[in-house]
């Protein structure tokens, strides 16, 4: 049962959720950051979606190294290796990409992650968490495996109303709409920095014109 | 829905438009711009004919880099990232050509993207603007996501005779026959640069001898 | 219609022709020649056999640099890249080698392309050109898009009895053993420069002994 | 009959366990560390499965080069050939992580290995020991090769039950939660370093904060 | 008909012969040397078997530089492109061996090659001359083109008893153990240079002990 | 017949015994060693379980450079060239291991092979000479060819009693358990270098602690 959540905040260990045909399924996504040259390392028989996530989640991190308080080098000097134990079963979907993108930020940073945390949903390019399928199965797996808190993809959150009550009980839900809401949930210390002046210049403008609402739904 | 517009204007976020046998979908290219050496990273389950879309739009660029006030040397110093959500479901196709131009103008020159403007048409590595399909799918999608504006090619132009009177009524098109109309169209801010005396002259003859037209039909 | 010609001549755009199972079209080879370090991008959904008859046009160049005026050392201080739209359209064979060459000569040495010319034929790594098949329906393709001249190998001579009279009668057939005849034709400008001495020595010797004719047909 | 074991204990050599659908066989792993660049060599016709074990055991070990007193820049010095013989039959599967990574250690530390010593289980990226399949069997093919000792996954201690009494009257077990148990066992000299203060730094919080238990199971 | 002979003797030009389903053929290998770093093009939709020939005839070369008065340096200054056309039609086989061998050593050393041989055989690294299939309808194929003098394998010579009167009555045969035999016969000029001291240490012994006859054949 | 026996001594070129549906064969195999920069060239169309028995044994060599005479930095100063003919015919299976690492030690340190010595036998990594298949057909084929010794794995010294009477009158067999066996038969001269003691100090210990026989088969 390598899904047995771990007994103390380990740096660059994360609790993940999948689901799968024969239901949800607790998975732990290892990061190690090593002395190196920029190698990515993607092991634990992942599907192309699910590198292709890993990739996403890397270079997220790599545009905001600095408000993350990562090196802003890493992708040069450092390997990464990410790796999805158990090695024999074969893994895929976008949906652990928030879940990888929190082991790297916490093994590029060097904060704990708390072991009472899981997560699912995929990431973007610019953060944002996007819903994911088999919630249901996916927290019964969680509350299983004794876990405390679940942080979901904010479009998912009406799919809680069809989880199992005793889960519910048991599991405090995070909605995120973006990383940082699941960084803030996961790691023992989140504490964005305050980019430079000069990254501050290449950020999307934050307060930008407010775009009108969707139009109506079209007649049938 | 990722293909929810977003409420403020982004650098690097650009709104396309795709057609699949289930109608049409709104999708977001994001691009991210790394310090790095050069690399590519094509994300999303992209497919060949998408990817080399993506090639041939960066390829446009770095031959007017100077005109769209990009870095020179971009393609060495820089690694490009171009992802599009959602990272299961497979996309194909040369009709996002003109979408990944926009995304990698904006984040190459950090001018950010009208998110109330969708776009759709195949790019060529001269930076014309080719027909596509679709556009009625299309369209009705960009439609209900709230898009006010949509750059669609020149050559489509026929086939808005044919789109729903409530998309017509409510979304203004802008027929485009080189890439510079959607850029226009799209980017907060769009001011070609002089190219320098030693670029215009590898540029090609702007005012050239005139073709003669097409022959007359043949008979049948 | 990106078969539609051009209205002005332009550097590294070619009008080729390709034969299909539905009859002749004309196809327009790019080329961009960009500052890089030797690369070469083939996109536009090219088969093996096209992509193959590229690199044999780009090893003729380098062979030939001296005489055609562009850099020596290009192969590896530009990166160079051959697109063919409509992107989705697969597109294979060796008779856009000519075609390919000549943009690439154009591209390379800041010549324009005559608009009106279209062509087709094989080339070989000594730059002879090699006869192809469909001349019927390439060159009806080349009629109906407004060419004036269209360039066919030498070989193909015999098949000009088979078009269509409307066709022969208005547009002037070039045939051609060798690709410069095919350059002559279609560039704006065209002069083969005098290799320097030390090129002389490696070129192979132009009055060589005369080769016996070939043997009889074998009897039945 | 490779699966025999050595008459003495060698450096890089170690007897692992395989089961097939003819049951259960020895293999040995050897492991070369040459002077080179970094390079890895896996052959032996191994699964991708086994390729990505041996992959997560190299990195692993590289996290902790300081306490296993290997050399720090290894992976950039060296050239690592991972071999199983016999070359002809496939293998696969994560159960030779913990054989690969007792292999590459002996290796890369110069420390011999006991080869009355053999070991089965899947290993993490963190030194973690998973559990395996087939313990039956592969302890069988272990007593009949003359083995002493077998390191098992300690989540495989309620398969013992399940194995024949003359293997476990013959050979003792060693039930292993992480690869250090392993290598004790194994390896023929075996001591951690104390790792630096600047290592400590980025190493995992040892005593952290305790988990809660797991919940009870969900009522049916 | 590209497998016309060439009415002068070209430098990296030669003739060889094919043989496929529907009879003979003569084909023509190219090779041109181009300033480079080393890298090798094989194209004309060749076979991995005729791949992996073109990659001994260089290996062949390069062991005996020297000797064939080529550079020494060329894997690493120069660029080989080996093409043989016409692109389309698939071509495989060792059989050409000799033939890419002969071209490479006509462009890498500037001596031209007589157009009016042709040849065909396997080459073995030690430039060994290996038997060959279809010598009947190569033959036959070269008759038809002109050829007046043709290199075959040694151990071929039995075969040329089957072949066309007509064939043998306007056709020279040479016999080659070696590819020395060949190159002789085909290249304008050939001398082998004398190594130097440095170089003869590693060459083979010349006059070893000689073997002892094969055993006579075994009683069925 | 590629495969009778050269008439003299040579450096890299050595007999080897291959198994195919059709009877025994006798094969060479040739390696070619070029200043370079390290790359291994494997041809005539090897499959996968060969390619990796020659990765092996070159693994090997590096690891015993200082015992066998060759220089330290072959592995990045030498290209390795590894052909065996004839190249349309697939070879495939680990039985050329001992083949292979004898043609390379011969070409590396410049020692001649007798040509009357044939050989099969898989190699480990660490110089083992592991039992093959088709003991009975080989050694017919080197009967044939006129081989007066063939060097077997030690473990299929059985097999013997089963081959031809007329092989066995004519050939001398040389069980090896070592690949030094191998080389001690089949080099012109052989002496093993002693090792500096900075080697020692990495080599597995030779006088180590005796194992333990094994156990007695178990009871059915
Ligand atoms: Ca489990
Ligand atoms: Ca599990
Ligand atoms: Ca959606
Ligand atoms: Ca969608
Ligand atoms: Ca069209
Ligand atoms: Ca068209
Ligand atoms: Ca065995
Ligand atoms: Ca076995
Ligand atoms: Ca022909
Ligand atoms: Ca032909
Ligand atoms: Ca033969
Ligand atoms: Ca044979």
């Amino acid at each position: 049962k390598p899904e047995e959540i771990q007994g103390v905040d380990e740096i660059g260990l994360v609790n993940g959720l999948a689901w799968t045909s024969v239901g949800g399924e607790m998975l732990q996504v290892e990061v190690a950051v090593l002395d190196g040259s920029g190698k990515v390392e993607l092991t634990g028989s992942l599907g192309d979606v699910m590198k292709e996530s890993a990739m996403a989640a890397i270079s997220y991190i790599r545009s905001k190294w600095e408000i993350y308080g990562v090196e802003h080098d890493f992708y040069k000097t450092k390997d990464l290796h990410i790796h999805v134990p158990e090695g024999a079963v074969p893994k895929d979907g976008p949906s652990a990409g928030v879940t990888i993108c929190t082991a790297l930020v916490s093994a590029l940073s060097g904060v704990p992650v708390k072991q009472e945390v899981a997560m699912t949903g995929e990431i973007t390019l610019r953060g944002r968490v996007l819903p994911i399928g088999g919630l249901k199965e996916k927290t019964m797996a969680a509350y299983r495996a004794g876990i405390k808190t679940v942080a979901i993809p904010k479009e998912n959150e009406p799919d809680l109303a069809e989880i199992d009550p005793i889960v519910r009980d048991n599991i405090k839900f995070v909605p995120a709409e973006k990383i940082d809401t699941v960084l803030e949930t996961a790691l023992v210390k989140f504490s964005k920095k305050k980019p430079s002046p000069a990254l501050l210049e290449s950020l999307p403008i934050e307060e930008g014109q407010e775009m009108p609402k969707a139009n109506s739904p079209i007649p049938q």
